[in-house]
């Protein structure tokens, strides 16, 4: 097995850069403007630079920047059996797809802005899975994770009413500015022998509103990369957002939703943390 | 008013180039390597070329790419009362609102490929709008139109069964590979007068199966622009696709759908035309 990374990209002075944290969690910046997604060329400076480690800053010193830019974010819904019934939904026969577009994304530590407008903008801790190579109909769900270069931490920053309540389809209440945040960074697959097994939750100014496991999930990873892959095509750099677990604010009861000042602090096993303050629409 | 152009992209033996259409119909292919969509800059390049024509191509003879590459596509769903009507829904009170991602882009000439599995491959000629200046917020419908740079026909590829019976979201039927034919070009918006009195239709192996006006929106662009930017940031080189009229296949009596080697022509007044063969995806 290679050894595992944690891929992160930072803004400098000299403009983005992709990054490899270390075991210890310092912040090794590469040179270079970041290309197009290639996880097995990063993979390769990643290791070069983790073997002759310099200078390192530490991780809370540098400026986020999201991971990757995907090219197209498929997202699931009503994944978890918990969260489809604080909804009073049912659990899905099959996975439900719908899409964020990549403008959305932000670091894991941005400002989340609210929209103009909203009231009811609402968080999901999600897991993301980014495709390391072209899945296109794949014959089995036993080849789908090899088509897998990592893991992500997501927060599907969602507004309902956008969503539920505005006629038809929800990527209406998924794509506001921002609405995105991933990161901090990306873990190698090598580095996840079970991507069913992985620990995410989420808390709003220190109250912890969801706290599950990807065990959960209706439709494992395997599932959605063989799934999707029949409806759409999965290019390096795209990225799945598998679903939240229970305790979103419209299920909380009463409902609660995100106000300007607030700050929601989202983690999984491995994935790392994200810190985001809510502010307004300008 | 400056002078309007038609702004196209080919594939050359040197990689993918911007290009500009002369009043008769030649494509002359610009220098360099096409970098973000810049509407104003291209013109300012396209008009500097068209002064001082030298060799040109014919229309006919050039490899035709999509005119750009859209950062997002967003779709609006029953945005015709005849369309609405042939599939039995009711007009939306507002835009419904989908997604295709980037990657479905193809030329005006390139093939669309059938999905696997796929029975109801289904069309949808379309007046796409390419945003110019990035709109958040819009006041008023008044100002939504100085956000358009040019406008481009599309067709929005749907496959039924996935769009409508597996499921939830429309955006399953959307997003097959080749499934957002757009060009042959983009025509500046100064060149469009009234974007509410284009004419659009489609056939396939010759029998007009659409042919309508866009002066039958139910929501015309400049609503549609307004609209959308309350619920996401449009950007320079997104892409709204409107909607379609009557006469897809799944309003036909009986229902028909795209089978391998049929021909689709779709066309717009002042937007030229797409000519579309189908084949099976392997």
């Amino acid at each position: 097995m290679e050894e595992s990374v944690r891929l992160l990209r930072v803004h400098t002075d000299d403009g983005l850069r992709d990054a490899v944290l270390t075991e210890d969690d310092r912040v090794v910046t590469l040179a270079g403007e970041p290309g197009a997604f290639d996880p097995a060329g990063l993979r390769e400076r990643a290791t070069a630079a983790l073997a002759d480690v310099g200078t390192a800053a530490a991780l809370d010193e540098v400026r986020l920047a999201a991971p990757l830019s995907p090219g197209k974010i498929v997202c699931v819904g009503l994944n978890y059996a918990d969260h489809a019934a604080e909804g009073g939904q049912a659990a899905p026969a099959e996975p439900i797809l719908f899409m964020k577009a990549p403008d959305t994304v932000v670091g894991a530590r941005d400002d989340i802005v609210i929209p103009r407008g909203s009231e009811k903008t609402d968080w999901e801790v999600e897991l993301g899975v980014v495709i390391g190579r072209t899945a296109a109909y794949l014959d089995s769900e036993a080849e789908a994770l090899e088509h897998v270069a990592g893991y992500v931490l997501a927060n599907d920053v969602s507004e309902r009413h956008f969503q539920l309540e505005r006629g038809g389809q929800w990527d209406k209440g998924k794509n506001a500015a921002t609405f995105c945040p991933l990161g901090p960074w990306i873990l190698t697959a090598d580095e996840v022998p079970d991507p069913q097994a992985i620990k995410l939750g989420l808390d709003v100014n220190g109250d912890v509103l969801q706290d599950g496991s990807t065990a959960n999930m209706i439709f494992g990873v395997a599932h959605l990369v063989h799934y999707i892959s029949q409806y759409m095509t999965l290019y390096p750099g795209d990225v799945i957002s598998t679903g939240t677990p229970a305790g979103v604010g419209a299920g909380q009861k009463p409902p609660r939703f995100l106000r300007k000042g607030d700050v929601v602090r989202v983690w999984a096993d491995g994935l790392g943390e994200q810190h985001s303050r809510l502010v307004s629409a300008s």
